[in-house]
């Protein structure tokens, strides 16, 4: 494995991912992606879309990533999106208090503050940048906070997470899809965490990239229409007792590992996408979240996590949040956020009503009766107390005694009732994925003192190479039409003139490029290979003689999976 | 035209852009892309990607949102980015200044807060909302502030522009073009803009989309490569004077109404940008900046506007930033952001040093002489004051007479010269165009009452609707597979079963599909149309049998311009 900073700093020499703002001395859990990095984050993105809105007709949003405070109330972030910090007292830095107590305590970020504090106290933990007396941990929101508009009135948050835009936009959404469940909405973009002190390169940052599926479906009904297709096929899972097991993702439902099937056919997606990514799979594997581990919203929680020079670390999440959102944004906006789920056919239930005794109040009430008749019926049989009922009536409340209204029971046929989805959601992280890929590709052949990133070609931010042997007489105009025809049809592709050719290969081999086109003198000299140019495979370093014309059409079959 | 609120509520009702945070109450000047808006801004997207990557070669990048300070306030947003704000003193509600002096000035958002003053006292301007007396105009900055890390001390702003993200990595990104000009870096992604009190919907956004290309190029050498290719092109332009002419691109530089041959280059591509796009020439036109509305950074600038219901709308604006951005950050970060222009052959040059006088210094200052002249040589002419020259040795300060020195005239060859280079810069606001496309798509047919988007096939959303004719007899599962073809080869389709089939062509008309397939019986039963599907085009009506198995393949050549 690399280390991170190997890693990062061929990230920044060949424009990956730079560090944001070095000229002004950089800001902490920030990166920029360069050239290279934006075009891989895309094809990431790309082969995310294909699997989910191709594969599954899932459809996609975007929403606003700065929100008014209502939204995050409801969804938990302004009471509990935050860590405990800790300032020294004499340097005033601050630091996770969770962090300071790594080693003393297993899951240090389960802890309450005071406990932290009790722990931080008797193990006679300093401040570590000048050993100062650490005061008392706290909670700090990880938001960022703004104000909306003039004054400082109107409260507003950079969004922790894409999915709460899916979720307020739920009735719009369910309108879309004709009111019909299951739903499927897509959404990638950015995420906000300001984090005390980010510290671990692009696994931590401050402002970072998600891909999130929120997958709306009836609680009753958390199977899935293609579940039959992948349910003997294998994952390797860390249930919450910790004992690594691999097993079907049919058994994992049957043995209760997983707690239903569409949650499990979403991880076994995962692992699919995960292997299209490239990613080793020697060196993933799916944890289930420990009960003090889940977050406030989850009913169930498999972590896709991936081994990392930084050791185990999550890559992305598959919950089911249960209706954990949707009832929480129905309770504090006021609105309906159901599904009508429609019976196969009308079904006759019984219940109880309340009905008026018209003969008791028309001679009591005369002009009024009408209204009260209706105000009555308009109630619930629990809205009697102590025998009486209460109406109100124009703005006047009437109590009425049990000789006005009486409690029937009565048959009524429905078609159907209304029920809160359940939320299943495969959460990415897009940077972790884009860094552990880098990090699983990278291959260092210390003999030649050789870097080759293996990306797989659909991965791989430059698909060709073209390179003229040399930088004249016409090898450089056949080569430089051969890279314009490529990047026009849409195939990123990376012209280079400079240094010996085995030079050029390098550099190509370093930033995973898995194909080279070279035009030699053979290319435009009279005889057998006129019009041919060489092609070379980045992994077998094996040579080919193509047709220079055959190149765009050549390397777009190679893309579509036809091998070398 | 259609009126807005009509075409918003098409956008809401379609799923195209709908208020974001509608439960809550909504905010001004947010919207979020529903599931047809967001495909159809990818859309955008690529065909500019196409432009600029594909045919210029041009590199992308995707930077953060979130920036601390000093980057805004070398780039002149902490000082010049605001609007006049005026509150009314007794409902406290805030207005735009220049909005309430509109009609009673010209240009009302180029007065000072003074004279904005002046002019709604004399024309006894009062609150809008309550008749209340207006308080004194003031600035207010349209940034959204935030804070970076714990504590409020680290100051951070949303970014009003990706442009700034280009600057700061001006550094990476010309290491990255191998320190050669013109480079070329586009990014997409959101602005943010905390409007005083944003009107006109998606025009004027809070939180939006740009796309944004910053050209660096050599301040001697405005030209483009491919300036050939387009110069006898036309335009339509309103220079300075205000009289609208059309004129050719090479005519708008020879005539010195367009400053230079690349920023007119990159006028006329915003139009054939536009044109792919398919707004009506008719409503497009270049408009010239005034001296007094040119942003603080802008050496010439050109607005691409578009007519539309709320009147002539800048959608695009390329303007000529000089050296203004690259200056700045040098100057606030000192860093040397500028890039070396190489003679043709090396120049020699003359130029005046400092000499020591060895023979004078030697016995004076002993074993200390060497250490002196290197720090005399070190210094220049200009430092003599009064014939005498004061030097720094190892701490210590000595000022030496003119018998330790001269000026000597040497001559050197130099192979070039560091020059900052200017930046031409296309920024399009990505919302805007979504939206005018839409609007110059409208199409209503009063008799029929029938709404038609004549999106072009490239912009549209959605690319072929899909009908069985009836949802049952093998009908529905042989348009079901097509649509499910379609969609996991990349294209995007729409399944429908509900209503008559001309409301199903309706549906799919009004949201801009440009094809519709629709399985009938004839499709499944023995005889000669067995194995077939109607293929319906929308702006024709026509429609044609093709082969149900080639649907994919006659769309995408469709796509690629073959007509029906």
């Amino acid at each position: 494995m690399p280390e991170p900073s190997e890693l990062m700093s061929l990230c920044k020499r060949r424009g990956f991912v730079w560090p944001s703002y070095e000229i002004y001395g950089g800001v902490a859990g920030m990166f920029d992606y360069g050239p290279l990095g934006c075009v891989m984050k895309d094809n990431i993105i790309k082969i995310w879309r294909s699997i989910y809105k191709g594969r599954e007709g899932f459809i996609e949003i975007d929403s606003e990533t700065v929100n008014p405070i209502p939204v995050f109330k409801a969804s938990g972030h302004v009471d509990e999106f935050s860590d405990l910090i800790t300032y020294c007292e004499e340097c005033r830095e601050p630091f996770r208090a969770d962090h300071l107590a790594e080693g003393l305590h297993d899951n240090p970020d389960t802890l309450t503050a005071k406990d932290i504090d009790i722990i931080l106290r008797k193990n006679d933990v300093v401040c570590p940048e000048c050993g100062g007396r650490l005061g008392n941990a706290e909670e700090f929101n990880l938001m960022f906070k703004t104000s909306i508009g003039p004054g400082s009135s109107r409260v507003g948050f950079l969004r922790p997470e894409t999915a709460q835009g899916i979720f307020v936009n739920y009735l719009n959404l369910y309108r879309y899809n004709r009111e019909k469940l299951p739903l499927g909405v897509i959404q990638t973009g950015r995420g906000y965490r300001n984090e005390i002190a980010p510290r671990q390169g692009m696994i931590r940052m401050r402002e970072f990239n998600m891909m999130e599926v929120e997958l709306f479906v009836d609680p009753d009904d958390k199977d899935w229409v293609r579940f039959h297709e992948i349910e003997n096929e294998y994952m390797t899972l860390i249930p919450q007792d910790g004992k690594e097991i691999t097993v079907t993702v049919g058994d994992s439902v049957k043995q209760g590992i997983i707690a239903n099937r569409v949650l499990a056919y979403f991880v076994y997606t995962t692992q699919q996408f995960m292997m299209s990514l490239g990613l080793d799979p020697e060196r993933m594997r799916f944890r289930q979240h420990l009960s003090d581990e889940m977050a406030h919203y989850a009913a169930d929680c498999w972590d896709a996590e991936a081994l990392l020079s930084y050791g185990w670390t999550e890559i992305t999440g598959i919950a089911d949040r249960g209706c954990w959102d949707l009832s929480r944004h129905a309770e504090f906006s006021g609105s309906d956020l159901t599904h009508f789920r429609k019976f196969g056919e009308p079904r006759e239930i019984e219940k109880d009503v309340l009905k008026a005794k018209h003969k008791a109040l028309g001679p009591k009430f005369k002009e009024k009766a009408k209204m009260i008749v209706t105000a009555i019926e308009s109630k619930l049989p629990e809205d009697v107390k102590n025998n009486s009922l209460t109406i109100d009536v124009d703005g006047e409340a009437i109590t009425l005694g049990e000789e006005f209204f009486e409690v029937a029971s009565i048959k009524e046929k429905i078609s159907g009732e209304r029920v809160t989805p359940h939320v299943i959601e495969p959460s990415h992280g897009l940077d972790r994925i884009f860094y552990t890929i880098l990090e699983h590709a990278y291959s260092y052949d210390e003999k030649d003192d050789y870097v080759t990133l293996r990306l797989k070609p659909n991965v791989a931010p430059v698909k060709a190479g073209v390179f003229p042997l040399m930088d004249k007489d016409g090898l450089d105009v056949l080569a430089f039409s051969i890279y314009e025809s490529l990047r026009k049809s849409g195939i990123e592709a990376y012209y280079d003139t400079s240094g010996a050719i085995g030079r050029r290969y390098a550099r190509m081999d370093e930033i995973g490029t898995p194909w080279c086109i070279t035009v030699d003198y053979g290319s435009v000299e009279e005889g057998e290979h006129k019009g041919t140019v060489t092609l070379r495979d980045r992994d077998t370093r094996e040579q080919k003689r193509i047709k220079a014309s055959e190149a765009g059409k050549i390397i777009s079959e190679m893309l579509s999976g036809k091998t070398f």
